[in-house]
């Protein structure tokens, strides 16, 4: 009898600067893996090389203004390549995606933050991912002081990071409004709690991660 | 009184590999600049800066395939820069804006050529260009060989120009076709015959833009 392999689960985490998402990634990867989950571990923009290129591309800082319209089109470049190459075979194989940030940041940075209208999201998230959403989207909430206060300490700042404190109060908006709007997909990571406290909420997500899984073997 | 600035005309150069469009742009442009016209020469995919990046990503030899959409998506992010950046000021300004590949070229290498839904092209030109088309455009045409060879003469082959004879036939196929179903702006050229030749055809065509610009005045 052939065994039909279920489709792995495809998990987004997503939050503004600073809000600990590459540090619980890095956790919880462990957790799962532990728990024996095949895991592919990747981010946007990026998790290709041309993927990278194009990120490359979007945070340098440059004399001339870059086009709000070139910069979600480029986004959603990196994200086809990305989906074809790396997110599509690994979810069919069977393995779970854990990308940190995915098309709610282009929502929230793009949309929210630069004010670009929302529709014309739609409609390159329709174009390129047709149906494809994720499973769960991990987002991760924090005070816009307190994230840049952390994300300023690794130093250096990107074409991104030199945003102005509105821009990042509307970006956080705009995630919060998402969460809402599509409760049954995200689940809300209080962050900015001590990392103790933010990994006893992780575990809880975790588990219900594993039972979701469980459920379909 | 205050004097309304015409707008500029917006030229597009199309046609396959080594037809010789950047050997007659140089001498249209000399013919056009006699004549008084305040002209900027440019070109796609690249145009800015950005652009220009985004070419060199295009263009590389590379080991994993590239997404067709991620193709199409990084033309029309290189596009709407292009526009917002030098073509929009300049028609704005009254400037002739003279163009070596367009959407058009689009239309013929990323459906025609590679076969992607003529859908997708048509929804990114509305998204990014919304009423924009060009005024007019030449149609360099010439047996898909014969620019071939021209081209082949020039040295080391890029990833477009390492495709097989089948693809630039249907590359020319459609640049073909799309000339009967937009015959008013479209200006074949035979460009399969020597250059003398060539250049006759561009000066009755360049005549009829003056006339155009002299009724505009
Ligand atoms: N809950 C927390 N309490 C205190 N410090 C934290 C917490 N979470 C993360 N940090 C620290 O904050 C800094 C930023 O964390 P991290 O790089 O994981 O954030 P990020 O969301 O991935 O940032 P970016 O958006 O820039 O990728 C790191 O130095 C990290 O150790
Ligand atoms: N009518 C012609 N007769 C003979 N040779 C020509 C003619 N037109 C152009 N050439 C030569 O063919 C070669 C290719 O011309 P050119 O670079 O202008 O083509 P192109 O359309 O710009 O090519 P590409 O698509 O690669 O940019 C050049 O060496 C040029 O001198
Ligand atoms: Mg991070
Ligand atoms: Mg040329």
């Amino acid at each position: 009898m052939p065994v039909v392999q279920p489709r792995g689960l495809f998990i987004t985490v997503e939050g503004g600067e600073g809000v600990g998402k590459s540090t619980n990634i890095a956790y919880l990867r462990d957790y799962l893996e532990s728990h024996g989950v095949d895991l592919t571990v990747t981010r946007e923009p990026g998790g290709t090389r041309l993927g990278e290129q194009l990120r490359e591309l979007l945070v340098a800082q440059r004399a001339e203004a870059m086009d709000p319209m070139a910069e979600l089109l480029i986004i959603f470049a990196a994200r086809a390549q990305h989906l074809s190459e790396v997110i599509e075979p690994a979810l069919a194989a069977g393995r779970w995606v854990l990308c940190d940030r995915f098309t709610d940041a282009t929502y929230a940075y793009q949309s929210g933050g630069r004010g670009l209208d929302a529709a014309r999201v739609r409609r390159l998230e329709q174009l390129v991912q047709g149906d494809l959403r994720p499973d769960f989207t991990l987002l991760f909430d924090a005070p816009v002081e307190l994230g840049m206060a952390r994300a300023r300490e690794r130093g250096e700042l990107d074409r991104f990071e030199r945003e102005e404190v509105a821009f990042f109060e509307r970006v956080r908006g705009t995630y919060l409004r998402l969460a809402r709007e599509s409760s049954g997909r995200f689940r809300l990571i209080d962050a900015g709690q001590p990392l103790e406290a933010v990994r006893e909420q992780l575990h809880s997500v975790s588990r219900e991660l594993l039972d979701c899984w469980g459920v379909r073997h």
